[in-house]
């Protein structure tokens, strides 16, 4: 088989060893995530503001797609709480809810995500996840988890509200409070704290009475079902939407209709940043749980198929009316537990999710809308985690200053201007630490042949000879530093004459550093101190090789630092005798 | 005297020491800038849209405020050729030249920048300005060096020509070249020829001649002086005017008027960009130059002192109806070769040009533009040094593109589209490259107790032994892929039974990069493999306390390499034997 072939479609590896014993885990883990995405999915597209078919279809062909050109064999893709609440924050300002440009605005959302993704996966361009740092991956979803909650104390009230932000969201709810419906703040409340106890409490319990662990498991994981269940059959037992709750009414019924995104360009240009943010935390999100799902195997993911994997779901859910989708985290980790053991496990819960699309539809009229918000409730609330501030200002003020100013912002401008931000200033305050690098004198540790640090170590030093080691690569935001730290050094102190940069930290040196080094160089000899370099690397040498730099240096280049100390302080020995 | 005195006037550390000789020297500098100074701002104020005489009154008061607040002995503030171009590209769009507007928002620009600069020192951010890379400021000046010249032709032709961009200037250029004025072009031609050769060719005319190298100097730095009054005084004689030769009329007599900038938020935020890149690029260059002419005489300058220097010059610019100024390097270093000991030379210079203002300026009615096009075009082609791409291609295809990127913006949009790119084009290629660090795997030099990368050198190693250096530090950018370096490493190579990371190149690790060693540290334990860390620096080991690193760490931490080695080797050899 071409190689190509088996790099793109990552189905061909696996479906060749494809057997009975395979087929068997697969449809056990199927049926199991298709219990749990039935709500979920529901519950997702009324995050979105969509109805809740849309989030069935989203559910379908999406994960087909995945199993064809995903390389994670777990990853279960479909709509997720953080995508959809970055939709409805995209859509929220384009189109009012309900309409059909407000659907169609999904549809393309998907659609340029997909296209982003895809072409980011065929230019090898993953590694640009990567500057999404982990504390603001963290605190980007905590944020949002905090946000998506609020946003659904509405319907467990029964009132309207209105907002994409901490504040507008809070201000709103208290503004129509005195409206609370009390059958639907009772019903919310029950499915409310039933969900909390099936999470917590179910599990000890059946375990208790001798249920086997692994039947209470997939128990576990029906709850949200169950409260669908009942909460579905008394509001059609009393009647409760004549009391003011609110159902979700008629969902058609079938498989996904076709559809196609609008190729607008106004719509393109007001979308383009939502959709880049969208497809980047959709893809940091799905490939950090990929990973860590395969590792627990000893497989491999390949990042650059994950985000064509992706790409081709998100396509696939823009042409059959669906929206965003990505690899959500709890249900990657069921289906990992469940023992789906490649990606046909996705296929088999598209087709039980088809077919709740074409039988289920019609029992979900009398859903109340306050049963699926409990469900988002209690599934976001897990990924509300503020102890990252904690451990961040434990290990690192910068750290800290890029989370707290991730959430701050999320929850009090939304999560567009959040997550840039947040990326923004971790590439910011980066940028400012390596521009001031620690540089340390050394000198050698008795009985060595190692260099520290003069103010932690106990170590020798000759008078005339001054070693700094630079802890950091040289490039043009910290050249000047270097000239003005070692200017400083040696105007301060009279008897030196030769002057040891230690480069065994220096990873790089760009034109702008050499011409600093030159610039050393340069006033070092009119001072009549000598300049040394000692463990140059490789790379670092094959490039000072290309330059003139090497020839006008007023001193030497040492392998290591431990032959510059014995030339260099032995010299001064018998200079001192 | 109070140190924060000393600190903001440094004025104060001279003037206390100012005697009879350091005044006769910083009065004969004044007299040969004054002299170059008079043509030069009567040009560049040309340059920059604005009458000639604002050229003159920008060369007035913000020599005298950096003379109070300036760290540089030598520095010549003044109006200058890059900043000045920078000017016209940032009114160009705002209104017509001539217009009373387009004078009020040069002074706007003036009081803007001058802000900028001077809250900039006092929040003590000069190192921003290292953020901009020499190949980035070479590509700039550059490419600014050639837009200039090609604007200046249509004054040398006698036609008229408009555009911001050589793709602009060159269409409007040949558009109108068929109404070249002959009697323009023949004086505009002449002095070029002129100009050109008392740069190159006076000096060594006159040594021959048996002139002083001092005088010499005096007389070549008089040549557009002399351009100037010939060129006059032929249009005067021969009433070039009526011919259709462009003159620069009538130049107001006196002192500059006080002036106010406009305060209107509308105008602040459309200058807001161009004030921050004028005065970006303003401070880089005249820094740059102050630092170089600093060290030949062993003296410092502060370079949060010289933004408040710059600022306050800039203030004073446009309180005096000037407009943006900074030092420039030609006249600097005029001033320095002419012996100015202390910035009064600037003061004295001040009044030189304060006198020309006063008595000089109906002598400069019949002035030709044609000439004052000349003198620019001969100064900025001393810019332009296009030797910096092949430079930079030697060294390094990372500084190519930031170079290349830089002049071809510069060129084709324009200065500030130019100077951005570079300067985001900087950061991401840095960033790129650390996201990809470089790994060495290591082994020991025999005899010694230093470790080399084991495809450079030759070098002893132990089969179950992994060494690797990691040439980077370990932060958000980088994480992962370390992940899966080390993964990779590993699995390929059964006997594995021990990995040091060798950290004598990584200056930071990051909360997200110390998560994913938590995450190699807990992979490995999983494959027997036990991971020990050697060389770790004294700030970095002591972030690592602060976290449960240490405590869940499947292996040791060693001082130097060479214990890690004989540790762990020896074990090996026992195994073995």
């Amino acid at each position: 088989m071409p190689q190509p072939l088996k790099r793109y479609f990552p189905i061909l590896q696996w479906a060749k060893t494809y057997d009975r014993q395979i087929l068997g885990a697969d449809l056990m883990a199927a049926v199991i995530v298709t219990i749990m995405l039935i709500p979920q999915s529901l519950a997702y597209a009324l995050l979105a503001g969509l109805p809740p078919e849309v989030g069935l279809y989203a559910s379908i062909l999406p994960l087909v797609a995945y199993a064809i050109f995903g390389t994670s064999r777990v990853l279960a893709v479909g709509p997720v709480a953080v995508v959809s609440l970055m939709t409805a924050a995209a859509l929220g300002n384009l189109a009012l809810q309900g309409t059909t440009e407000y659907l169609i605005a999904a549809i393309t959302l998907a659609f340029m995500s997909g296209v982003m993704l895809t072409l980011m996966g065929l230019l090898r361009l993953g590694f640009l996840a990567n500057f999404l740092s982990h504390p603001v991956i963290a605190g980007f979803i905590t944020a949002s988890g905090i946000l998506i909650a609020t946003s659904q104390l509405k319907h467990i009230l029964g009132i309207t509200a209105h907002g994409h932000t901490l504040p507008e969201l809070l201000t709103s709810l208290m503004a129509h409070l005195p409206e609370t419906n009390l059958y639907t703040v009772t019903l919310g409340a029950t499915a409310l704290a039933f969900l909390f106890w099936t999470r917590k409490g179910l599990k000890p319990f059946l375990l208790k009475l001798g249920v086997t662990p692994r039947l209470a498991d997939v128990i576990t994981k029906a709850g949200p079902v169950a409260a669908v269940a009942a909460t579905t059959l008394s509001a059609y037992t009393f009647d409760l939407a004549e009391k003011g709750v609110a159902i979700v009414g008629t969902v058609p019924t079938g498989l996904p209709p076709l559809s196609a995104p609008s190729f607008s360009p106004d719509l393109w240009s007001q979308l383009f940043l939502a959709a880049l943010l969208i497809s980047i935390i959709g893809f940091v999100e799905s490939v950090s749980v990929a990973q860590t799902l395969a590792a627990k195997r000893r497989q491999r993911i390949d990042p650059d198929q994950e985000l064509i994997g992706l790409g081709t779901s998100n396509i696939a859910s823009a042409i059959s009316g669906g929206y965003p989708v990505t690899g959500g985290f709890a249900r990657s980790v069921v289906n990992f537990d469940a023992g789906a053991q490649t990606p046909a496990a996705g296929a088999f819960t598209a087709i039980g999710i088809a077919g709740a699309a074409l039988f289920l539809t019609p029992l979900l009229f009398f859903l109340p809308k306050a049963t699926l918000a409990a469900t988002i409730i209690v599934a976001v609330l897990s990924l509300v985690d503020l102890s990252i501030l904690r451990h961040a200002w434990g290990y690192s003020r910068v750290d800290f200053a890029a989370v707290a100013t991730t959430i701050a912002l999320t929850l009090g401008l939304g999560v567009e201007v959040g997550v840039s931000a947040g990326v923004i200033l971790s590439i910011a305050l980066h940028l400012y630490k390596t521009s001031r690098p620690h540089v340390a004198e050394v000198g050698l540790v008795p009985g060595t042949q190692h260099f520290r640090n003069i103010l932690r170590h106990k170590v020798k030093t000759a008078p005339h000879l001054v070693t700094l080691r630079i802890d950091e690569s040289l490039y043009f935001a910290n050249a000047r530093f270097l000239e003005d730290y070692v200017y400083d050094r040696v105007v301060c102190d009279q008897p030196i004459t030769d002057v040891v940069l230690m480069a065994s930290a220096v990873n790089e040196i760009d034109m702008s550093a050499l011409e600093s080094l030159e610039a050393i160089n340069s006033r070092l000899k009119e001072l009549n101190i000598r300049l040394h370099f000692s463990e140059v690397k490789g790379p670092v040498m094959d490039r000072l090789k290309r330059s003139h730099f090497l020839d006008d240096l007023n001193g030497e280049i040492f392998l290591a630092q431990y032959d510059a100390w014995t030339k260099l302080s032995n010299s001064d020995t018998s200079q001192a005798a």
